[in-house]
């Protein structure tokens, strides 16, 4: 077995993205990251013997892991941001051809097409380029990536503010008989999904923006925050897609009824829709969490999240 | 920022889960583990400095991090396990109870009824137990959690493939005139959910179980599959969830029609069905992927995978 113990990780990269030396030196002011000691190392040796010996070449390799191998990101990148603009333009598409477009209270069927519409582009596009941020901006200095992470956030809010109030509208002045709320599966699955995206939001403007103003002393309280945040803003993000999966269900259902099993045009448009926002779930996911294009046999939350 | 450089990680547990000393030595005939060069260590260190005086008190940790630390997953690993016990239940109730339960050809209605309840049985429940077994067989040689993966996943397979049957069945059979088939997004995720769910097993048993036979020769592939095998295998999981809340959706429609928005009781039911398998998708990921509970600020798969 020893004299088998071949490396199944021959090219040790450090998967830390911090650069020992940042374009930009820090202010020493205030210092705007979360994991204070630069430069956290994170790396994965064989035996123990040689660990310190590789260390150096990790520090050497260090640069162009940092900012040359966002590089072999490229194509998940670029698909992921094609499906996240995409699955708008196709869920704009299928409102607008299928469902005539939007009105606000003139026209209670059209005022509910502003609901998926809004939804999708807070939950799903905004939502998910924030996220994919930490994956696209990779050389940039973190203070400018949460600025650009909070500011996609909070595009969100109102998408997800106005398209929550459509569809409630359509249900209270529907008539002869105002349909109930929060029936559905859908429906709870979306109350779940902005509960916790509230959750998130405040909590990380207040941990990470707001207590940088006491950087010093919060800085571990707000390093143990990094790794729950991003766990459950990917949580929210699949939630998210698990709405939008059984509300496309639902609404196509309830529009065409039997007609659904007669493979008609927006039948295929709203599965085709459907397979998008699966795609997208599975290629955030791994866009944010697999650094192992390189061969690593590890998986990690990114320390820059 | 030098001074106020205090480490997030003041307690550096080591997070592989390799015994040094593994409880009965492996034979050197057949070696049954898939990361060959044990023990390997992946250590987060905050300086090089630090790093090689650190390796001795992460060894030295290392046995109480493997077997002892799992005492604290406890709470998850039951939650888990409840819930996908849960899960199938609660389907079983909700088939019996509302929908008079269970036919071969005789009654087609009731032959639907196989499809939920073998599809949650293969799909979520063996799925998800063969997946939990990493958690819960922490201190188990590899050999026996990779038979038992294999195990519960092959008992997934009969029921996958008679819940498919009895669907294929109610539609094709279906008089006046047969529904067709693949025409619901929850089909179109149900079909890629199989697809990859097959792949998985047939290159997780050709590469995990039968290429032990020439273990040298095979190990670095091996290992480098596991990453791979086990980010698809969980993916594999996430869609089957999608494939189950588009799928209650679909049936809890066309049952209940605009009964749905009334707050029946079997509404009421299919909704927290729904809500236990997204939390059963939350758990289970958890579950594989946060060992963090020690406070470390660090996500990985678990290299045992």
């Amino acid at each position: 077995m020893e004299s088998n113990s071949v490396s199944p990780m021959p090219e040790l990269a450090p998967i830390a993205e911090f650069d020992k030396t940042p374009p930009t030196p820090p202010e020493d002011t205030i210092p705007m990251d979360d994991l204070p000691p630069p430069p956290t190392v994170v790396t994965v040796a064989n035996n123990s013997v040689e660990q310190e010996a590789e260390t150096h070449r990790h520090y050497e390799e260090e640069n162009e892991w940092g900012c040359g191998s966002w590089l072999e990101y490229t194509m998940v990148v670029v698909l992921a941001s094609v499906l996240l603009l995409g699955s708008l333009a196709l869920t704009l598409f299928w409102v607008i051809y299928y469902h005539n477009g939007f009105a606000w209270r003139e026209d209670l069927s059209k005022q509910f097409n502003l609901h998926p519409v809004l939804m999708v582009a807070g939950f799903i596009t905004f939502s998910g380029f924030s996220i994919l941020l930490y994956r696209i901006c990779r050389c940039c200095r973190r203070i400018y990536v949460k600025l650009l992470h909070t500011v996609f956030h909070a595009l969100s809010i109102p998408c997800v503010a106005i398209g929550f109030m459509a569809v409630l509208d359509t249900h209270n002045l529907k008539r002869p008989e105002a349909i109930p709320n929060f029936y559905s599966l859908h429906s709870w699955i979306g109350l779940v999904t902005m509960g916790l995206f509230a959750i998130q939001f405040v909590v990380g403007f207040f941990s990470f923006l707001v207590l940088l103003c006491c950087e010093g002393a919060t800085s571990a309280f707000r390093a143990a925050l990094v790794p729950i945040h991003a766990s459950f803003g990917l949580t929210t993000f699949m939630l998210a897609i698990a709405a939008c999966v059984t509300g496309l269900t639902e609404k196509v259902i309830f529009t065409l009824g039997e007609n659904y099993e007669k493979f008609s045009e927006q039948s295929i448009i709203v599965n085709t829709l459907g397979i998008v926002f699966i795609a997208l779930g599975i290629l955030v996911s791994y866009a944010v969490r697999i650094p192992n294009l390189r061969g690593d046999s590890m998986v990690y939350m990114d320390d820059r999240m």
